[in-house]
């Protein structure tokens, strides 16, 4: 993992920077920390606010979306029904003797990466190389110190070349594997609890939603919200009335949600209360064209990781325009795919490294039950690439689900332009026998011969009754029945349609905006030439947190009444500023203030107070610039609205080399 | 309750709009609802954003506040300490054949009140005055659907005199009533569930935090926090060093909040999720002037409801400059004057009528556990005086627990210019004999002989053992114990100190956005003269949740380019605009637009495509003008950017009087 200038990230180092300066700090550190819980100081808050107020405007503003604000508190029966409350868990082992609980998957994966650096160190051993560099290959570009405790505890044991083979096979399809499969692994494998090498009990699914109650004496149970998405799927009838009845059209949304992680770990990674910002564009399943599909397609190139290539248990990245992308249907369609360019086009406006973003596509087990298609956008950091944006195809479940469970219309009804003429397999229910036969199961049978919209099994079902047999259908909750041309009968019929009903697909880019701003820092960081102490944090204007920090020269009460008018008027511009008056060296001043990646600073000296003119340097290249007080602060508002750039102000005003020491 | 133009406000009617035009909805209405949780609309979701960001800029911007983001899962210690698990509850009556629960406050309040319109109903039948009329004059301005269902519950008794007056003085104080006191008035006034008239179980408390676990296994339990202030609080000694030692200075917050309310009516007042903005600034306790003081102190005039006034059962209101009521002591200092006065700019700013404010300050009995002061701003609807905006100084309360519970300094230690010596009473513990004495206890009697800053406690001490005496003493968890001058030596001594060591105050001004958003919905709805069904919000430009509507004259596509331009040129200027290109009249469509507060309007007629003019429309006054592309959007900027008025558009720009139509 690379900096912002190309020379090896040292991980610790911005972690130190980043507590120090505030961005962020272990939440409740006082009473001793919650792991996976983390508050946002002055700066990390600014910034965040700053990346939420870019994509409202990137994405709300700019295509009109709905945005709505829905609650957190999410009742029981609408988690049940959209499927979190029986799918959405980890699996978790425990072990019985010192109560210690692992992320399954996680362990599997750490305990079978030791072996394979052992092995690794042993052959490295045996041919004679250094064991830290073997450690470090395997690595990557870890920090230091962790590296060390790591090398520490791994056994230097050669393995079976069969073995390393099926070693690095279970890894590759780790994200596959269910409990079974995990519980197999460990046993076959024999994982044990790494710290104690005690035995450990077989996973069981725990489920990542917090627990609450509603209303007094416990009497509705219900849960934090895993994601944003289910309070915009829930107002979908009132959303499409408001946008007149048309379609398509997307609402969004930015707030909290939750996830009850097993064992969080990685910082700002992977949390348990984190913000959301999702997006679910509702498009009718027979026309997923974007009419701003055009506006992307030649003019973005992206790197794509499809699953293709990673089901042969490769990481090759294929670059190509998005529109080729679409065109060779390698993303499916335009929608989907004017999103992932929207994405990237997002995430190089923050400032994040374009060289390391990748969309790689979800493999078929790894996706979430309600998804049929997704592409992750990841970032490259120094924990390997990370899910930063999921562009998830839903397509009609959602809506049909809670449209099932409810009996609310959850749907588009369309007048056609031409009455269309439709030929469909339908079924007549017998009900005067079916009902005196199935008694209390009459309802679920019923419901299950009626629901069915699949034409082939309709097809089927003729074609039994028409060979004189009877069909085999299973009811939920009843069981296997068999049933005879006398309950039901089937027939292709012809009728006329003036209005086209259909559930829309959904296409759901969500971004996990801590996520974001973590990975974002690790590619903006980067240290001073002359000194590798003075970190900088190379934040765009529109980004970061302060845009300008004012320098009077000395604490002279001289500087105080132009520090403050100018202070004034800077935000009379809406520009957020800092003044620093302390005693300390212009240097050391602007030095605490690259490492807030304040992008600007303007240094108020004794020429000023004569003339009015002041200095504005800028964080990167540290050079400055002098012009009167006027002259500068329309520079500034230019500068920070993004509409001039640093080389321009240069050919407007001109260079000044006098007063900072930077010592 | 009156309207933005004074006339009677019709609650039914503004409800039914909120709805209809999605400011809010019922969360999870197709699941049935749960009440006291609600979503936020397009609308409702950009008047809240809209006001968040001008609450930003007013308070954090221009005060240089220190803004963070604390997670709202917090473990239970913090909430311990902090006073919440214990104190934070409401009393609740369980009917124990229904098994409905019942707020007992607010019962006592509902059945007294509806006792006492039977009463007056029952006098005015004796002098032969309308009964409806008798019960509008007791209920004001309340819709009348609501009434009239009121009227129907309310039996026509005449009470005693003395009764009436009992029940009264009752209602005045019912805050300030426990749960003893509550049972007691239950019992003595018979009140019964008012639905079937059955026995109520005596009031028990019910905390109104929402529980759950943190972790698997529930191995760590914890709260949604009950307000963003905990996590502010528990980060002050790195905020402190943030802001380089520098006192006094203010964090502030804005976040969801939680309060499970036992049975929430009222719609967006009383919910269970709420967005709060909240501003912690920390003050000296020995300097509580403010640097801006002077800046408001003549020019803002403010409506108080002092105690005094209260506790003798009044409401008259005292209206003053906050520069009076600090120097005549109603208001305790600067800083807390400070932010009232900016309180009450910040509410006018965004709309608030300045006739329906009013800053009640608590009883005595009626303050949070953690305040010593508390002032209300209280805005006037249809549902009565509600509060929005709570101003409480918090002393050391919470900075002082949190540092006891666990051991961290949450303080201030200030260099002295010059060093000062201190005489105080110290207390010298003979561990030697305290231990063998007490044992086990002996550390908490330590503590509690050691912990006393009280020094008038430590001079009476002194006295008692000068007479030969012992004294007694409470240690928590052990009794009454008495500690001879052979365990402790008590002595009045000096010091010189160069370092002063301080907790600082709090002052607290705590924003609810929600009640605020639904009060100012109140303040600024009203109906056209001509039609009573076409309403109006005038919400301020800045605050509108779309700024500008865009009108082409018909669904002619000859108007289409030339909207879509107008439209990106509107985009770029950073305003949210919408277009309305259906084929309803403009008068319709402006109606609709109306409703959703929108204050301008653009029309697009057939003379624009000859000669780039278009017309803008001004929502209250229904007057346009006509002008050129450009000079129609800068007029426009400036409007919404608050810098320009209508009147002085009207100056700039002719009148137009042509298409139109009003139907």
């Amino acid at each position: 993992m690379t900096t912002y200038d190309g020379k090896p990230l040292d991980r610790a180092a911005l972690d130190t920077l980043l507590r120090r300066r505030m961005f962020y700090a272990q939440a409740f550190d006082i009473y001793g920390g919650v792991s996976g819980l983390y508050d946002y100081g002055p700066p990390g808050c600014a910034l965040q606010a700053n990346i939420v107020d870019t994509w409202r405007k990137h994405f709300i503003l700019e295509e009109d979306m709905l945005e709505v604000d829905c609650t957190m508190l999410t009742p029981h029966d609408v988690l049940k029904t959209s499927g979190h409350v029986d799918k959405f868990s980890d699996w978790m082992c425990k072990d019985p003797k010192t109560g210690e609980i692992f992320r399954a998957d996680h362990l599997v994966e750490e305990v079978l990466e030791a072996r394979l650096k052992g092995d690794k160190e042993a052959r490295q051993l045996e041919t004679g190389a250094p064991v830290a560099e073997a450690a470090k290959d395997a690595e990557g570009t870890e920090d230091k110190k962790k590296r060390k405790k790591k090398v520490k505890d791994i056994k230097v044991v050669k393995l079976d070349d069969a073995v390393v083979q099926e070693y690095e096979e279970t890894l590759a399809k780790i994200d596959n594997f269910d409990g079974k499969d995990l519980g197999d692994i460990i046993t076959k494998y024999e994982i044990k609890n790494p710290g104690t090498g005690g035995d450990l009990e077989l996973p069981v699914a725990f489920n990542l939603m917090f627990g609450t109650s509603i209303g007094p004496s416990s009497n509705l149970p219900g849960y934090l919200r895993p994601e944003t998405a289910q309070g915009q799927f829930l107002n979908f009838q009132k959303l499409l009335g408001f946008n007149n009845e048309k379609m398509p059209f997307a609402s969004a949304s930015i707030g909290k949600s939750f996830r009850n992680e097993i064992s969080p770990r990685q910082g700002l990674l992977r949390v348990r209360e984190f913000l959301m910002a999702e997006i679910e564009h509702f498009v009718d399943p027979e026309n997923k064209s974007h009419p701003r599909f055009p506006e992307v397609a030649d003019s973005v190139t992206l790197n794509f990781l499809p699953k293709e290539i990673q089901q042969a248990g490769k990481t090759d990245i294929i670059r190509k325009t998005i529109g080729e992308a679409v065109k060779e249907g390698m993303v499916d369609n335009e929608t989907l795919g004017y999103f992932l360019a929207r994405i990237s086009l997002f995430l190089v406006k923050i400032g994040v490294d374009e060289k390391k973003i990748r969309f790689r596509q979800h493999m078929e087990n790894e996706m979430a039950h309600y998804a049929s298609d997704c592409w992750d956008a990841e970032l490259q950091t120094s924990y390997g690439w990370i899910e930063c944006v999921g562009c998830a195809d839903r397509s009609a479940y959602d809506l049909s689900v809670h449209q099932n469970k409810t009996g609310q219309f959850l749907g588009v009804r369309e007048t056609l332009k031409e009455p269309r003429t439709i030929e469909e397999w339908e079924v007549d229910l017998n009900k005067k026998i079916l009902g005196p036969k199935f008694k209390k199961d009459a309802k679920a049978v019923e419901e299950r011969l009626a629901q069915c919209s699949n034409q082939k099994e309709r097809e089927q079902w003729a074609e039994e009754f028409k060979n004189g047999n009877s069909i085999s259908v299973i009811v939920d909750g009843v069981g296997k029945l068999d049933i005879g041309s006398d309950l039901i009968t089937v027939e292709k019929r012809k009728r006329t349609e003036s209005i086209r009903e259909y559930t829309p697909n959904v296409i759901e880019p969500s971004f996990g905006i801590g996520r974001i701003l973590y990975s974002l820092m690790e590619h903006v960081f980067w240290s001073r030439e002359e000194d590798v102490n003075r970190a900088v944090l190379s934040f765009p204007p529109t980004i970061a947190p302060t845009k300008v920090l004012l320098v009077p020269l000395s604490n002279n009460p001289a500087f105080v009444p132009l520090a403050n008018s100018i202070s004034a008027q800077i935000r009379k511009l809406g520009i957020s500023s800092r003044v620093d008056a302390s005693g300390a060296t212009i240097g050391k001043r602007y030095s605490r203030n690259d490492e807030l990646g304040t992008p600007f600073g303007i240094t108020i000296d004794f020429q000023s107070i004569k003339d009015n003119t002041i200095t504005l340097r800028e964080r990167d290249t540290t050079k400055q610039v002098r012009g009167t007080i006027d002259e500068v602060l329309q520079s500034l508002k230019r500068l920070v609205d993004g509409v001039e750039e640093w080389e321009e102000t240069m050919t407007k005003l001109p260079l000044f080399e006098g007063q900072e020491v930077e010592a």
